[in-house]
């Protein structure tokens, strides 16, 4: 393990690597730091999937690992969807994690790490994705594990959290009453809370090995862009650092723009990148993509911190509305075979948009990070579909084919 | 490509890898004959997934492939579910297959067979997973398509394959009549039928690559027992192919033994093992099991075809009954993290059983294959779980966990 410290992003504070949580002076958000000293190459360790780099993941004994063999998601060139948009266009498909989630990356870390750090109960407040991750990971780890989730969380996204064994606190209202209310218990009963935004220094680091998997993937050849669904924006946050880091170490020389996409009716970091200030909680949550749907209230410096990879990168943020969703999610299932949820479809919905403003141009290499899977929204997609009939001779169904 | 022609697994008659469907002078199922010749090790071909063992696929030319990662899932040790069975026990995920279902494998091959052959329609009659693959590998190809279904499927099934942009038709009764329907309409109009049992000599040949997989992921240790949830059975034939490939080439010297697992309520390969008859039809399947609910009738040689690699591999078959199959679905997702269909964990319901008989001892290295995904049940799993009450403060919140 080459991770040193963790540091406050705000006041360079140093903490060991067995401090949870944020900055103790300040309140700032924990990075973890790394000794990049004499390493020229992305070393491989034995196991398959994410965990192969471990060298740089803040996990020290790989017996504390909770894998699902996660990682290594297929980087697929889409050229239908591409044709259409008159693009080199590719899909990091994240939709066949374990879970259906992204989440499985920093959940994975996560729950290795409050193992290894003697954990026996793990908590998460989610809008579904990193609850289905936490519960599964939990399960595999012989972990007690409660989840508090927004009652508008999806029923879908409920049954699999169920299914895994996890006890879930429903909460009515924002999602942001469910994450105050799981870190309140979690501090009164001294669970390990392992929500996957920046309240932790540990899980965001798993999202650089996306990073690393690009660019094995592309064989040395970089995205232009790379757009991703943001909520707060860890996975933005952690591709970046990814891709800093192969920098770092001499792999690369260029950084790809990032691109953060959000929902119109909860774009707290579109807001602050369009006027140029800080991220402010977005007022009245209203959108179809349940996993992008956070005000971030009470943790607007998250978003701060993901406004700031963003304009690092020379990247740019966007909000797309719940029928330019709708539409990117139907696009890419029918013309790829990629089912996503809505949410995941966001970095696909934006890319039309971005092209007819003229930033992302025709000739460029294009990534979007497709984060969950359809199943996720499987019941909002059956109800948009009419009924079929039944049919039970050849006559009937030849009747049937032909009326379309 | 190494395959040089289909032949007749009963009369011997040989012919053109153009051949589609069974054979013209017996009916008998075809198989695909290679030239092993020269050969003693796995080629990889510049493919992620399955693809990479093109060499041993039945399609020539590499544009033709139509892939969506497919392949090369993750092969878990589950230590506290084997704990619990005093075993050392695997599982081998094909949850995590782009579609959800195993059957991402055999239709890969299946729609990039159909496009070198210049279909543009196909079609398939389907329990549920074959057609959301059928359907999401259509797509990425840009054929037409058209899937007939038991009017049994869960909604979930349904809703996933409708959202790849399929026509769906839905047959009353049996899955059966939906099986037949679907032959004659595609022989009426000419559309190429990818039925994923035997009907086709291509697509079993891609579930050779689950056996090559597992032989690489043991790192040349072979399992004594694999078991498997069966319908027809090409899963279990093509691993059995799989593992007879690699002893001809000489890469292993003795051939795992195969168990397939039904459904007590539609068991028509188990019943002939026990009683050493040929397949019969089911007379009335009734199982929650929708991938494993087949009844065979009007292909019941494709049960024997399948009888016959159990036996082969001096194997065994076995039925379980409903509560086992919700059972086992249960420990897989509370102990492991890993969320399946039903009928995707057939093959861990049957390991109890078969130790308690001693058929399966405890030192023993076994794989269940595990088929499909617990989204493709979704809802069936939500209705089985109570209400969760909604909480709005901290104190709630902590009542409720009090209370459990």
């Amino acid at each position: 393990m080459r991770a040193i410290h963790a540091q406050c992003i705000l006041c360079a504070a140093k903490y060991e690597l067995t401090k949870l949580y944020t900055c103790e002076k300040c309140g700032g958000i924990l990075d973890v730091i790394y000794d990049y000293h004499g390493l020229s190459k992305l070393n491989k360790a034995a196991f398959p999937g994410m965990w192969a780099y471990m060298e740089l993941l803040p996990v020290r004994d790989p017996r504390s690992v909770i894998s699902l063999g996660e990682g290594w998601t297929p980087l697929l060139s889409v050229p239908r969807l591409g044709e259409n948009l008159n693009l080199n266009l590719y899909v990091k498909n994240e939709t066949v994690e374990p879970t259906g989630s992204f989440k499985d990356r920093p959940i994975s870390v996560a729950v290795s790490k409050a193992r290894e750090l003697g954990a026996k109960t793990v908590t998460t407040s989610s809008s579904g994705n990193a609850g289905a991750s936490v519960a599964a990971y939990a399960a595999r780890a012989g972990l007690e594990c409660y989840i508090f989730v927004p009652a508008s969380v999806p029923q879908d996204k409920l049954t699999q959290i169920r299914m895994y064994g996890a006890q879930v606190v429903q909460v009515g209202g924002e999602f942001s009453n469910a994450y105050h209310i799981a870190k309140e218990i979690s501090e009164r009963r001294g669970w390990s809370n392992l929500t996957s935004t920046f309240a932790s220094p540990y899980p965001t680091e798993a999202n650089k090995t996306v990073a690393y998997e690009l660019w094995e993937q592309l064989q040395g050849e970089l995205p232009d862009w790379i757009l991703i669904p943001i909520a707060s924006g860890p996975l933005l946050v952690g591709m970046y650092k990814g891709f800093c880091e192969l920098k770092e170490i001499g792999l690369i020389t260029k950084i790809p723009r990032f691109i953060g996409v959000q929902a119109e009716g909860c774009a707290p970091i579109v807001r602050a990148f369009m006027t140029g200030t800080k991220v402010v909680a977005w007022e009245r949550t209203e959108t179809i993509a349940s996993g992008i749907s956070d005000s971030l209230a009470g943790y607007e410096q998250d978003g701060d911190y993901t406004l700031w990879a963003i304009k690092q990168s020379n990247g740019y943020a966007i909000a797309v509305s719940d029928q330019e969703l709708i539409r990117a999610s139907q696009d890419l299932a029918r013309l790829e075979g990629i089912y996503a949820e809505t949410t995941g479809a966001a970095s696909i919905a934006a890319v039309e948009k971005l092209m007819a403003m003229k930033i992302i141009k025709p000739t460029e290499l294009v990534v979007s990070v497709v984060t969950g899977s359809g199943f996720k929204d499987n019941a909002s997609y059956g109800k948009t579909l009419p009924d079929l009939p039944v049919v039970s001779s050849v006559e009937e169904a030849e009747r049937l084919i032909d009326a379309k």
